[in-house]
C-alpha cells in the first residue's frame, strides 16, 4: 500500500474507509472491529468533515487561526519598536567614529589604517583632544560616565611582547613571547596634546601588539518621546583598537560600540502621556495562553494517534497475523501537529523572553528574535495544511512533498560534488582571489555563481599574477558553472516534473 | 463541457455551430429555436467570420487599431515633452544642492551630515551667505522671488521641545514632550556670517529636534524655445532640513525642491515661433472622441452578450428543464470588451487630466501618467486577442490563460513560505542586515533572491557580531534559495508544460 | 507530407530515394523520370555520399573550412593590430582631461559640471594656461599643431541668444531666438591668466547657450616600432564644451577628441626592421579570391536547384496533374547556401574596406569591423551544418530548427505585453527612477529583469517621493517579474521539450 | 546489449548473473565456462555484495574513507597555514604602496598614473626621501638588506631608445629602436630630495620607456608566533614602475613586491614552545603511504579486470565465433578506478612537493596547490560511487552519466555559436565597451550574460559614440541573449528530461 493512497482518501468528497482496505483481509468479529474501523476513520477526518459527521465545531481550527493574528500583531510590534533602537544604536556608531576617528570618511571602515609611527600618535592624540572637548563638540546629548562625582576616565592600553630584539636585516631575532599590558588613565579635561598630558608615553612599534583606547559615554534616546514610550538610558563602551598583530607595517584601526540599556533613574515628562509597557506585557501573557493551549491541544491529539496506532497493530497482529509496515505507523502521527507544537514551544520560550526584556532584565534579544521570528515562520507554514484541504491546492503541496525525498538525495550527490569544488576552490585560488579567501565565503560564492549571480565580477576580479593559476581558475569557473547550471538545475526540473505526473495521475 | 471546448469550437475554419452542441439535447420548437441558434453562433464570431457570414465591415476592428495607433502617439508625446521638465527640474535640484550645501560632493547625499556644534553653525552660516551672493554666484537664471518691491527673505526655524533639563551623566531628565518652533526672517543682501545678521542666534542642541531653512527661487526654463514651446516660469521652493530628532549626535542635512510650474506673466519671443500648445489639446479630445466611441461600442457588445445569454437561459429552462451551468454563462461576457471598456476609461480620464495639466490648471501629473500608461498597457494588452485568430497563436495563449488558475493557486501557497520567511528575516536579521530593516526591503531581497539577483552580497553584507545569528543567516538564505529555486521554480515549469500538453491534444 | 520527412530520408546511411516517394503517385514514362529522379536523388546528397556515389572529391567542403581559418586569422590579426591603436586613443583621452580639465578625478566625467560664475571663468584660464605651457608639462610626445611656421592658435567659441532680458523675479523675459556665435584666438604662449590675455571676455550667462574650446595637438604612436610596424602620426582635435543650454544653473563639461591618423611624412628607423603592410595586403587579396571563388561555387548550386525544381515543378504538373507545394518548393534552395553567399559577400567588402584603411585612404573602421565581424559570425554558424551530418548532432539541430517558429511566435506575443510594460513604466516612473529616463532603458532595464539581473536595485533606486507612484512600481515590477519569469520562462521550455518529443520519435 | 542494462545487472538486489546473458548462447564446456562466469560475476559485485558472497571485508572500502579523512585533514591545514602567509604578504604590499607612493589612496592603483613632468619628478623623489627615512616611519619591522655591514642601495633605472628626435608638429621623426637602461644607485640615507642626491638626473620623456625604482627590505612574520610556529624571515623586493610605453602622455605606475621566505638564520623564543614543523611532514608521509596504498590496489583490481577481459574475449572468439563489442569491453575497465589512481598520483606529488615547502627547499606554492586541491576534489568526487550502491541515488547518477554525452554533443553546436558570437563581438564593439577588449573578457561577459548576470551594466556601459556601432551593439545583445537563455538552455532542460525518463523505464 502507497502512501499517496492513505491521502487520496480523505481527501476525495465522499471518504471510502481507509480500514475497510485491510479489513477484507480479516473480517471477523464485527463489533470490536467495527468501532476500530470507525475511530480510525474519525480520526483521518479533516475539520470540516468531522463537523459534518458528528457535528463537532472546528474548536482547534478557530484557535489555530487566532494564534496566527495575535503571533503576527506580536511580532510586527516587536520589530517596529525595536526597530528604533537599532537605528539610535546605529547612528551613535556613526557619530562615534566621525568624532574620534580622525579623517574618517563615511562607508571607509575597510581601508581605515595608519601606516606611519607619527600617524599613530596623531590619531591616539585626536582621540583624547576629542574626548576632553566633548562636550563643546557632540551635538546628541553624550555625557561621560560619573563615578561619584569624578568622570571617569579615558583607558589606553598598549599590549606588546614582554621582551624581544628583532633585526630583520641580519635575520635573527630573540622574542619573549608573553605578552604584556600597560594602561594609562586619562581624565577628560582641556589639554592640547598627548605630549602634555602623558610626556613619557611611548610606543615600542617593534613589539607592540596593540593600543586599546576605551571610554564609556551615557545618553538618553529621547526619540522615544514621541511615540509615547519612556526613554531608555544608554551606556556606550566605546573601544577603539590599533591591531598591530600581524607588524606588516600596516596598523587597522577599529571602532566598537558595546551598548547597555537601562531604565533611566528619575525622570519627569510632561505634555504627553508616555504609554506604560504592560499593555505589551500583557498581550505577551495572552500569547502565551494562546500558545500552551494550543500546544495542549496537539499533544493529546499526537497521543490519540499514537494509541490508536497502538491499538491498530495490536489487532492487526493479534487477528491477522499481518505486521504494520513502518509507513503506516508513520501515518498516525499528524506532521502538522509536530510542527505546531515545535512553533508552540517556540513561540511561548521567546515570549517570555519578550517580557524580560521589555522588563530590561535580560538583554538576550538576538536568542529571543530567533525564537519569535522562527516560531511565527512555522505558524504560517501551517496555513498551507488548511489549503490542503482544497482538492486543487492539494495536488502542488503533494508534489513538493512527494518530490522532497528525491530532491534531497539529489542535494546530497550534487553537495559532494559541490564541496569537492569548495575544498579545490579554496587551496588553489584562496590567496589570488578576494572571495576565495574563507571556506565561508568560497561557498558563498559558488552558490551565489550557480543561481547566476556575480559571476562576471567573480571573473574579473581573479588576480593576474601567476599565468598557470589563472588557467585554472577559468577552467575551474567555466566547468563548475556549466556542471550545476546546465546538468544539476535541469535534473531538478525533471525530478519535480517526474513526480507531478506520478502525483496527478 | 469544458471550457476549452467552447473556445475551440469558434476558432475552426469551419465552425460547427455552438448551440449545435445543446440543441440536440432538445430539438423541439424549430423556428424560435433555429433562430436563437443562429444568433449565438453569430455572437460568438470573431471579425473576419462575420464578415464572411454577413458581409458587416469590421468597423469595431478598425476602430481598436486607430485607437492603437493614436494613444501611443499621445503617450510618446506626452513622454517626451515631460522629460524635459524633469530634466530642468533634477538640473535645478543638482544645483541648489551644490550652491547651499556646504562641501557637497555629487553622490554624497547619503552620508551628508554634521556632527559637531560649530559645523551646524558653520552651514547654516554658509547657506545664509550664499542665499545673500545668488546673483552673483549662479550661472543659471535664478533669482529671489518679490513681494512687492521687496524680496522674499529666508526663513530659518529651530524646532524644539518647550522646556527640558537631560542629564545623561545622572541617568535622569525631565522633559516637556511639547514642541515649539522659532523662526527667524534673513533678508537677501550682502554679509558675511550669521553672527552679525542674528547676533543672539543659537541653537539648544539638547533640545532641539530640526532646524529648518526654507526660501523661494525663481527661474525661467529657456530650453524650451529651441523646441518651439514656450518657457515656463518656475517657483523653486527649496527646503534644507537639519534633522535631529533621534539625538544621536548626528544631524541629517537634507535638501528637497518643491517646484510650481506656471504660464510667464509677459513675455515676448523673437526669431523664432514658439508652437502653440493648441494642437496638442485638439489632438488629446480626438482621443477622447475616439475612447468614448469604443466604449460606447463595447457596452453594446456587452450589453447584446448578456441580453443573449437570459434568453439562452429562458429557454434551457424553460424548454430542456435544464440549468445552464455558471462557466456557460460567463462565455457570453467576452474578457476582451471588459478590458476595453477599462482602458477607454482609464484613457478618457487621463486624457481629461493632461489637457488640464497642459493648460497650467492642474499638476497631478501623477495621477495622469499612472491613468494614461496603465490605459494604454491593456490597449496594447488588447492586441493579443486579434493574434488569437490565427490557430497557432492560439495555443500559446490558450496555455497561458489555462495555466493561470493553477499559476495563481500555487502562488498562494508558495506566498505563504514566502511571507514567513519575510517576516522571520525581518525580525532576526534587521538589526544585523541593511536590507532587512524594513519588511519591504525584505520583501524585495528575498523576491530578488529568487530570481537569482544580488545573492553574493546579501551573504557578503551581513555584519559578523554575533556568530549566532550569523550562523542562522546562513540556514535561513540557504534553506530560502534551495526550497525557492530548486523546488517551486520547478514546479512551475512543470505546471506549464503539463497545461501545454492538455491543450495541445 | 511533412517537412521533417524530406530531411530524414538523405540522413540514413541508405537513402530512399526521395523523389520515389512522389514517383509511385505517377509512374510513367521510365526514361525521363528515372533521369530526373536520379539528379534529384543526387541533388540531396551530403558531400560524403556525394563522394561515395559518383566519387566527386568533397572540393567545396574543403574550401570552406580553409575559408574559415583563413578568415578567422585575418580577423584576430586586424582584432589585435587594432587594440593597440584603441589603446593609444584612450590614454591620450585620459592625459587630456588630466591635462586640461580643472581638479578632474578619474571616472568623475559624469559629475564634472561647474556650479558658480567664477569657477567658470577659472576652468577657461586653467586651460587656456595648460596649453600655453604644455611643452613642459606633458610626458607623452605632444605638439601643437603648425601652419606653417606659427602653431595654429586655441579657439574660444562663445554661443547665445541674440539678444535677450529675463526677469525670473517678475516672471517676465523678451528673448530672440536666434542664436550667435563669438569666437576668440588665442596663440600659445606664457602667459598668467584669461585676464592679460583677453582683458576684455566676457560671458553672458543668462543668455549663454555654450563655451567651447578646440585646439589640436599632435602626437606620435612610437609604440608599434617595438612591434615592428610604422608609427603613425595622430592629429587629435580635443573640444572642451561648457554646455549651458538647460539654464538650470548647473554647466556640464565634457572633452572629446576626434582622431585623424595620418601616415608621417617623414621618418627615418634605425635599429629595428619595421614590417611593411603589404603581406596584410596580400593576405586580405587572398581572403578575397577564397570568398569569390566560395560565392560562385555556392550561386552556381543555389542556380541548379532552382532548375532542378522548375524541371520538377513542370514534371508533376505536366504529368501527375498534381501542384507542388511551397514547402517543398522551397527545399530545393538550400538555406545554408544563402549563409554562406551573405558571409560571402560581407566578407568580401570588409576585407576591400580594411585595405583601404590600411593604406589609410579610408577611416571607416565601424563599418569595416561589422561587415568583417557579421561575415565571420556566419562563417562559423555555417560549420554548424557540417555537424547536421552526424545524426546525434542533428536532433539537436533539427529540434532548435523546428522550434524555431513556434518560438518566435511566442516572442510576438510576449514582446506585444513585454512593450507594453514598456509604454507604461516610462511614462509612470520615468520622472522618478534613473533606469526608466528613456524608452531605450526602459527596454533594458525589464529585459535585464526578465533574465533576474539588477532587479535589487532597480527596487531599490525607485525615489521615494509620492507614495501613490511607488505602490505602482511596486505591483508594475513584482508582476511584471512574475508574469515573466514564471509563466512565459517556462512556456519557452515547454515549447522546447514539445519539439523535440515530435522530432525524436 | 545497452550498456545500462549492464549496469542494471549488479544494481538489483538480487543479481543475476551478468555472464548468463551470454552464456546461453554457447553454453558448452560447463567447467571452465562456469569458472569465468562466477569469476566474471563476482569482479561486477559492489564491496557488500562480495563480503555476502564471500565474506570478504571490504579493506579497499575501508581504506578508500580514511583517505578522504585525511586528505581532506591535510587540506584544511595547509591551507590555514598558507592563509597567515598570504595575508602577511598582502598586507604589506599594501604599505609599501602606503609608503613609498605619493598621494596613494586605497583601491586607486588602476588609476594610478602621473600626466606632467614635474609630477614625475615629484614621485621619484618622494620615493627617494621616504626610502631613506624608513625606520623612522614604518609601524613595521622593516629593515634594509644588508650587504655586509652596508645597507644595498636603492636602484633607480631609466629605459629610452638610444636616440632619436621625434617632431609630431611636422609629422616627422628619426628613432634607434635599439632600447638603453640607463641605472644609478642611491643608499639610504638622510637627504631632502632628488635634486640634492643625484644633481644631474635627466629623464628623456621623449624618448623614456619606463623608469624602475628596486629596493629590498626584509621583515620578520613575528605573528606565527602567536600560533605556535616559528617566524620566518621575509625579503621583498618592491619594484615601482613608471611605464611610459606608449608615450600617450600618461604614465601609469606600478608597485609590485616579489617575495621570498627563509628560516630566520639565528632565533631564540622564549616563553612560548613554537611547535617543530616535523609533525606537519609526518601526516605527510602517512598520506603518501596511504595513496600509494590505494593506488596499488586499484592498479591491481584494473589489471584484472583487464586480464579478465581479455580471457572472455579469447572463450567469445574461440568457443562462440563472437566478436566481443567495444562498449562490453569497456566495461571490464572501472572508471571510478581510474579517477582513483589519478587523484592519487595527484595528491602523491602533491603531498611531496609540500614537504619540499614546508622545509623551504622549494617555494612553488601553485603548482602544489593544484595538485592537492585537484587530487582532493577527485578523492570527493569518487565518494559519489558508493552512493551508487543504493539504488536511488544511483537513478539519478545514471541520468546524468547518460546524459552526458548528449550534453557535451550539444555544447560543441551551441559553442560554435557562442564563439562566433565572441568574435564578432570582439571586433565590432571591441572600441567602445570594456568588457569587449579582449577575447578572453568577450567570452567572460558572454557567458555571465547566459547565466543572466551583469545584463544591464553591460547594456549600459556601451559607448554611444557611433550610433551605427550602437544600435548593432543591442541587436547583438538582444538576440544572444534570446538565442542562448530562451532556446539552448531549455534544450538542456529537455535533454536532461529525455534521459531521466529513458532511464527510469
Amino acid at each position: 500500500m502507497e502512501s499517496s493512497d492513505l491521502y487520496d482518501v480523505y481527501e476525495t468528497d465522499t471518504p471510502p474507509s481507509w480500514a475497510d482496505h485491510h479489513q477484507h483481509q480479516c473480517a471477523e468479529e464485527p463489533d470490536n472491529v467495527e468501532c476500530l474501523r470507525r475511530k480510525i476513520k474519525y480520526f483521518f477526518m479533516n475539520p470540516c468533515e468531522k463537523y459534518h459527521a458528528r457535528g463537532r465545531k472546528p474548536w482547534k481550527l478557530i484557535l489555530q487561526i487566532i494564534k496566527i493574528a495575535i503571533i503576527t500583531i506580536q511580532l510586527v510590534s516587536f520589530g517596529l519598536s525595536n526597530q528604533m533602537v537599532v537605528t539610535f544604536k546605529e547612528e551613535n556608531l556613526m557619530t562615534f567614529k566621525h568624532l574620534f576617528l580622525k579623517d574618517y570618511v563615511d562607508g571607509g571602515m575597510d581601508t581605515y589604517a595608519v601606516y606611519r609611527q607619527q600617524d599613530v600618535y596623531g590619531h591616539i592624540d585626536y582621540i583624547i583632544e576629542q574626548y576632553g572637548h566633548l562636550h563643546n563638540i557632540t551635538v546628541g546629548n553624550h555625557e561621560y560616565e560619573k563615578n561619584g562625582a569624578v568622570y571617569t576616565p579615558l583607558s589606553l592600553c598598549q599590549e606588546y611582547y614582554r621582551n624581544g630584539t628583532i633585526f630583520p636585516g641580519n635575520e635573527t631575532f630573540e622574542i619573549d613571547a608573553q605578552v604584556q599590558t600597560d594602561c594609562l588613565k586619562v581624565y577628560p579635561m582641556y589639554h592640547q596634546s598627548l605630549r602634555e598630558v602623558l610626556p613619557h608615553f611611548e610606543l615600542y612599534f617593534k613589539r607592540m601588539l596593540s593600543v586599546t583606547v576605551t571610554f564609556v559615554l551615557k545618553a538618553i534616546n529621547l526619540q522615544t518621546v514621541r511615540h509615547r514610550e519612556l526613554p531608555d538610558c544608554y551606556d556606550f563602551t566605546v573601544i577603539i583598537t590599533f591591531n598591530n598583530q600581524a607588524h606588516s607595517g600596516r596598523i587597522k584601526v577599529d571602532l566598537e560600540n558595546d551598548v547597555d540599556i537601562n531604565e533611566c533613574r528619575d525622570w519627569k515628562v510632561t505634555g504627553a502621556s508616555a504609554r506604560s509597557i504592560y499593555l505589551t506585557v500583557l498581550f505577551d501573557c495572552l500569547i502565551i495562553i494562546t500558545c500552551v493551549t494550543s500546544f495542549t491541544l496537539c499533544t493529546r491529539s499526537v497521543i490519540n494517534g499514537i494509541q490508536l496506532q497502538l491499538a491498530y497493530t495490536l489487532y492487526c497482529r493479534n487477528l491477522c497475523n499481518k505486521k504494520v509496515p513502518m509507513s503506516d505507523k508513520l501515518e498516525f502521527v499528524n506532521g502538522w501537529y509536530i510542527l505546531i507544537i515545535v512553533s508552540d514551544t517556540l513561540t511561548i520560550i521567546g515570549s517570555v523572553l519578550k517580557i524580560e526584556i521589555q522588563t530590561k532584565v535580560l538583554t538576550s534579544y538576538d536568542i529571543c528574535s530567533i525564537l519569535l521570528g522562527t516560531g511565527t515562520m512555522f505558524v504560517w507554514i501551517g496555513v498551507i495544511r488548511y489549503m490542503g484541504y482544497f482538492r486543487k491546492y492539494n495536488i502542488l503541496i503533494l508534489t513538493l512533498r512527494a518530490a522532497f525525498p528525491n530532491v534531497i538525495r539529489f542535494i546530497c550527490c550534487a553537495g559532494i560534488i559541490y564541496l569537492s569544488y569548495c575544498f579545490c576552490g579554496w587551496i588553489v585560488l584562496g590567496p589570488y582571489h578576494e572571495k576565495f579567501r574563507t571556506l565561508n565565503t568560497v561557498s558563498e560564492c559558488l552558490f551565489s555563481l550557480i543561481n547566476g549571480d556575480d559571476m562576471f565580477p567573480t571573473f574579473k576580479n581573479m588576480r593576474h599574477k601567476s599565468s598557470l593559476v589563472w588557467t585554472f581558475s577559468r577552467v575551474y569557473l567555466y566547468t563548475f558553472v556549466s556542471l550545476f547550471i546546465y546538468m544539476i538545475l535541469s535534473l531538478f526540473i525533471t525530478i519535480i516534473t517526474d513526480t507531478y505526473d506520478t502525483i496527478k495521475v
